[in-house]
């Protein structure tokens, strides 16, 4: 039997709940084994949720309880969710996240402490939702040199903009259409300031290019200042803007990497990702481009990822912390050294 | 050290060769140990080859060398192909292939052998060349109940195609510019008949549903017959032809699989993957539609999807077998049981 502790009985954390039920005989089938969820951790009262009974309060329960082989960690943020992912860690229980703040900030610590440990630290769901899309770069793309990776990582800012090209709603109006269908918070900076999306191409860029990436060393504008009229622009250019995080490895080794709104061609690989999809495009020196696409948020396709690793970390223990090193800052080049075409009459780079 | 042999020097083998030597410090780093291909298995002579001391005539030299832990089969089709991989997985190495023909037809058998032995038969580059597909379906969507793939698997129909509907070439004459670039081989037959797409989707559905779907039992139709006034009939309807492989699994259990030229909407995921691009889309009940695109055959794409396995099965020992089983053939739907809209004035299917 594989027990699973929950962490956060969010949206993501009621997802995983719910798929290891509802998908057990499949899981059981993979694993060779059954599954089940022991403990779902959370400070709040679910009175009369089916779960109930599952709910604890007090993470050393978890910590201590030999069962528990994984332990989810759907909290988010940097608080909690780190302390309990240490320990959690260091009681050799493999951990899995769907947090991407928690692997942008703190990998290269948690990676480290996952290898000493034996164990597995995986995200498959920091990044893209339900897309796979860290283990396809880190096993099917592995004999490649990767070169660049440019998205559309953030599912919220995707919506708004699709709005504004194929409806010519104002940023305001379709932020307050994001917010009604629920795919917006009520306060949108960490999407629309583009933090969410500097979290994910931190990520992937750690993974391709081996170095540990931090957001706070990222140029990253989101797309509070796009207007109509830039729109219009685009479009008379055969454009598109799209809300786009970029990394490159440059010849000497150097990374280029930032947040923008970006034009690009309407023929673009990432032009038609419309709505709350997100599109990640891989260019390596063999396979050329590659390019994944899905719903890069939501609550089953989020759990649809965190669960595909409850079962890899339930089978084997998967390391990648070898190619995930923390070498500091010197090696990213800064925004301003980058030489952009500008979209004319305005300051939003141009991409091809 | 890994020591690969690689069966069939041809477009794919002497790629695999080239990419092996050209990132051997990515192989090496990932592997933990160095890597090398030993011997080079091939009757043709390559005088003056930079690998030419590698060449080898006699397949029971790499059978009967312990040190070969790798065998790389890209000889294709099912005489020497067959007989070789039963033999090296017989004497317990792992196998790598492109093959799809061999995959499709006996994958049953061979994935039961290495299973037998403790080896992998891995198989990632026979669907959509350098396409992270296969170990993404496997793994990242493994929480999912997967109910349908469609695709386009063939990139010289693909060609024709975008040939046809943005230039408005006829058939032959872009049958004809395909061969000239080495897209379509002399004998065009396995690619615009169907019969490749066909293999590629029994594939993708032996591995989404468990069950080996053998392709003689599935409908296909290739782009022969296809002319621009069919292309501009499903133009007129906001549509465009593609070379679709599609496979569905119903209600009841049973299957239903064809091959078939399709008008799809211009807004659908695939209708802009163009030229020698293939796209597949995923729908799993948890994670919803993915799609994966990217260079779906020539040389280094389809070599970056072989060494992703040599990494692979040098690694660890990977096992699909259990999720393939040789149910008969009994669970297909017959192609004139599906219930087709067809493009007006044509016997297109319409797919939505």
């Amino acid at each position: 039997m594989v027990n699973v502790a929950v962490l956060g009985y969010g949206v993501v954390g009621s997802g995983v709940v719910e798929l290891i039920d509802n998908n057990n005989a499949i899981f059981s089938e993979k694993l060779g084994q059954p599954i089940d969820v022991k403990y779902i951790l959370d400070i709040r009262d679910f009175k009369g949720d089916k779960y109930e009974k599952k709910l604890i309060r007090d993470f050393s329960v978890i910590e201590n309880d030999p069962e528990i082989s994984v332990v989810v960690e759907t909290i988010g943020g940097i608080g909690a969710a780190y302390d309990f992912t240490k320990r959690a860690l260091t009681a050799g229980k493999n951990v899995v996240t769907s947090n991407k703040e928690l692997v942008a900030t703190h990998a290269p610590e948690l990676l480290i402490l996952a290898r000493q440990k034996g164990v597995s630290y995986l995200f498959e769901a920091s990044v893209g939702g339900g897309i796979p899309i860290i283990r396809p770069m880190f096993y099917c793309l592995a004999a490649n040199e990767i070169n660049k990776i440019v998205g559309i990582l953030n599912g919220t800012t995707n919506y708004i903009l699709t709005k504004m090209i194929y409806e010519k709603t104002p940023f305001d109006k379709a932020l307050v259409q994001a917010q009604k269908l629920g795919y917006a918070e009520a306060d949108p900076t960490a999407d629309i300031d583009g933090h969410d999306t500097c979290r994910k191409i931190c990520i992937l860029a750690a993974l391709a290019f081996g170095r540990h990436v931090y957001p706070e060393c990222v140029y990253t504008k989101g797309i509070r200042d796009i207007t109509l009229d830039d729109i219009s622009k685009a479009d008379a250019h055969g454009r598109v803007i799209k809300l786009l995080g970029s990394a490159k490895k440059l010849e000497n080794g150097d990374i280029e990497i930032f947040v923008s709104p970006c034009a690009i061609r309407k023929t673009h690989a990432l032009a038609n990702i419309e709505d709350v999809y997100n599109g990640i495009m891989v260019t390596g020196d063999a396979v050329g481009d590659v390019t994944f696409n899905g719903r890069g948020a939501g609550k089953f396709p989020t759990a649809s990822a965190v669960c595909s690793d409850v079962i890899d970390a339930a089978r084997d223990s998967i390391q990648y912390s070898i190619f995930w090193k923390d070498e500091g800052r010197d090696f990213i080049r800064s925004f301003e050294d980058i030489k952009f075409n500008y979209l004319p009459g305005t300051d939003i780079p141009v991409i091809e």
